[in-house]
């Protein structure tokens, strides 16, 4: 058993990661703390997670004192503490923005400054499919963003095959994609029967997208809209490729098929995913079309931003990374 | 005062294109079709309208004696019932797809075999604001589908400047665009908390934004996927142009303004509409941006696809075809 | 052509409230104020308006110079710019709950102090259909809560008849009736999908409908509970009476007809309303039901909260107060 | 291990259960039946469900061959499959209202003809709060309707206590309860920002909670309202009850404590219930009320209808008859 803090547990992502521990077979939900709402039980907060415990206080000292640490706090907010923590040896598992970049130039030009330079490039990129032989040695991980998590596992196959030459990557998600916060694009009666395209040209997933394509193989700049639509959960991205190689359904069938035999998360389909196919649930539901009137490859990758884009795969990795079975204690 | 008739009144469509008549200073309702619920009060079916007229099975001797007539059918069961109406110099507007393509193996490659070969070309396009000069004189005009309307509104000024090298259109639209035939994908339960691309490669509003596109000087194949998103009417074109020619932020926005200034019923904004802000209304609300970092040009527009993508823009075509104020009765 | 200023403009009710008026054939909207976005457009904050005027700070000496005025502030906040108009000799219809309460005890037993105890009980109370007679001649108007005004209308014919002697009235409203403020109980992601009674035993429209049947004939405790509902607008009451009279269906039926008999913003139907069906609309839609099983009286009232339960009930009254029609501008 | 068929698979209910069946640590599911979708996988259907068995016909020779059934079909269509299975000595969990009711005069005229008088009066009323000693030596099992379960947990302690005189229960259900069938009123654009009352006088679980009420010690018509709310899954049962004991908050609170203590699917909360909270649970979540202006006592219960109103609660029942823990397999 390990034992495990949940920072900003009163956050969506936060709560359904305390959930998930809390129901772990080996890990141990031991703290959980909040911001604004410290004082009040966890389930009085969020009634689904039925998680009884006391929201604490961000305290070093006392959240320190555990195995490993889910820091599910904003960019910026996030790095200090990750560090606290890593000094006291804990295992973190970070969902904020904050060590998912390995440029330095580029985190400051989207983010500000850095809160922490010294752990800066220190953490392994937490996208289990495409980094697992990294994680379990890793006392650092950055979980992705949920955009990326979507549209790299769309894109990774094409990107590793040289296929892509250029993307648009047009990108819809549910509201809680938006935060807890209050404000009134998510108010209900501002959000409902409503869609709209926001933080057009300047979403900061986008150099996180095109960090992981360059790895991959793709290096190019990439088009990114993300769009709100109104339901709470569900994310869809639709990439539009410019192939660079010739290739016809069969062979891109193929790719994906190879790419992702075994994986536990990831669902290849032959017609397009809707995203209440993958709600409250860890799995990646893709599927690739050639459309021959134009030659482009089209790639949809749908998932729930909670899970797959945050917590579940959070816990994915700290199951990685304490050599348990990536899928233990999700459902 | 004209008469006029409204065939297919019981669909989402036709029902709100007889509430428009019903309350339009000029025109008269004078008889309301279906199909299947012949015999039911209009308002019984469609509370929301409050026209309180008996449903009446077609008979082209009864609903012939009009002055107008809107077709609120499907594509192929449409253009029938349009040559007799025709017959009886009854001026029509249909709503379906069948008078839409100039090309008729265009046509039969997408719809099958027309129903009234005769009168193949012989519609005007009725997208007021491309062809308003045209739809005064027409005896029959072919409304716009729903994503046409908001596509080409979007990209027109862009495909006038010669400014289109390729294009990437991404749509969204609420459910009411399935229409209101029983369906699993449309049952409350199944659409709701979903969202799924539909139609991958063959939707059939493909070929008429391709001709209207090229009528305005961009000929090119383009990549168009709608999406069902969870909200009753709205509908948002998100489209990707690759430019032909270098235009910066202030040209991009000169270019629709000038489109635009003076249209009653477009409006150019500089942040990205919301569908609701244009629910209920005959509105298409525009925005064009720049992406420094890829050079592609993006514009989102926003209908409803009920009123400017059916029913009001058909209204709009029947107060040009007689001459009145095109804004008449749109409230 | 009277001019009119609108307080609390960027609220729901306010925002309607203004469109109204801004279309209004007689009215002339001069004045439009917000407490925090004052020098926003009015049509940034609330697009669907389409009102391009600038929100302005209170300030009775600017805002004071009209004929009329619309207040659509919280109670408590109202009562003394209520005070200040009317001492400009300014006509005003309050949509707060200031001064919709005839006894000053039960005022401040359930809001705490009044705000302008001398114009205490100077206002007709603004159900038309109820208080036609006394309206034109009022100089404040107490616009009706969106409770109230469904209960009063579904229950008015009964309680003259002298039929109530016992009653229950579930109620079940939209989002918008928790008002714009920010809360997370109104956050999309929290409502969605979620259903709850609230403010159980307390909610201060209690003492409004109480005293407004006691008037009717009908002096009796309710008891009342609203519930939050999935949706941004419409508002259901569901009212079961134990009678005090023997009433069959027919005579129910006879009693409501004979009752709404041309009233024109009151339907009532043999089935059961929709909220949709009265949606952005002013019309109260109503139904009257005998259960024989229990001799229980069954009455469902329907109406958009912020329509017919705050802003064109408004305008309703001001169409009154100044002669006109009363459904002018109302469409 | 024992093995189970699910009759009836493609409906909600039905998938839902098969999806519980199929995870389940003692219950193996070999057979999944559908009347007109036989021969697609059931994850075709229901892509959530992750079941991927082949959709059968039913056959009682070959579905016959399991030691349990759950049959997820209409009442009427129901009872003789229910003979088939039982005639073969399969044990059943029977869903629809076939076997629910004691009274066969109060069947006939609710329902129709019974469709295997044989049977009737044969099952145990599968409500496990209510009737856990019973349930395990029973060979079969009714469960119980939704409604009724909600109202029954909801209402139990007071009846058991002999303190309703009198009872109204406004229901509010999610769209899942009108079943997968298509109609109009489900279509996602007439479901969508409305509500409705349905069924008003005549809604067939009012016998079914009147006799429940009455083993419980409270005989009495009863005025039962289920209203139509726009969200898939989920129900609330607000009852307003004329007392007929004098009873404080305190006394009521303990009444509720004592009751549902060591309940394990039974949640006693101080404030009013949301239906997300109990959301795919088979939980059911109470709060009790007594309103000092009236005397009357307030009771807010709700569950999932498709949850612990169907599908979880039928696999307790399961459990229960075959020896098991009755939570296993329940999440």
């Amino acid at each position: 058993v390990a034992d495990v803090a949940v920072l900003g547990a009163s956050g969506y992502a936060g709560a359904i990661a305390s959930s998930l521990i809390w129901r772990h077979p080996f890990f141990s939900l031991k703290h959980v703390t909040a911001r604004s709402e410290s004082g009040a039980l966890l389930d009085e907060i969020h009634p689904r997670t039925r998680v009884p415990l006391l929201l604490e206080d961000w305290d070093p000292d006392v959240q320190g004192e555990v195995d490993a640490a889910l820091v599910c706090w904003p960019h910026g907010v996030s790095a200090p503490a990750v560090a606290e923590l890593r000094e006291r040896g804990v295992r973190v598992v970070d969902l904020s923005a904050d060590f998912r970049l390995r440029d330095r130039d580029t985190y400051e030009d989207w983010y500000g400054p850095h809160g922490a330079p010294d752990l800066f490039g220190a953490a392994v990129y937490g996208l289990p499919e495409l980094y697992r032989e990294q994680i379990p040695g890793a006392d650092l991980v950055a979980n992705p963003g949920c955009y990326p998590t979507a549209a790299l596992l769309g894109l990774a196959p094409l990107a590793r095959a040289g296929a892509i030459k250029d993307v648009v990557i047009d990108a819809k998600s549910g509201v809680s994609g938006a935060g807890r916060s209050l404000a009134h694009n998510t108010h209900y009666v501002e959000a409902d029967e409503n869609m709209t395209p926001y933080k057009v040209e300047r979403h900061r997933h986008t150099p996180e997208i095109e960090q992981e394509l360059a790895v991959l193989g793709a290096t190019l700049p990439i088009t990114f809209t993300p769009h709100l639509v109104p339901l709470a959960q569900g994310e869809l991205v639709s990439a539009y490729v410019t192939p660079a190689i010739e290739l016809g359904e069969g062979e891109l069938a193929d790719l994906y098929h190879e790419a992702y035999e075994g994986e536990p998360w990831v669902e290849v389909k032959l017609g397009p995913p809707g995203v209440l196919e993958v709600r409250e649930t860890n799995y990646c539901r893709i599927s690739v079309h050639r459309d021959d009137r134009t030659g482009r490859v089209l790639v949809f990758s749908a998932i729930d931003n909670l899970w797959k884009g945050a917590a579940s795969q959070a816990v994915q990795n700290l199951n990685l990374m304490f050599g348990r079975d990536e899928s233990e204690g999700l459902g």
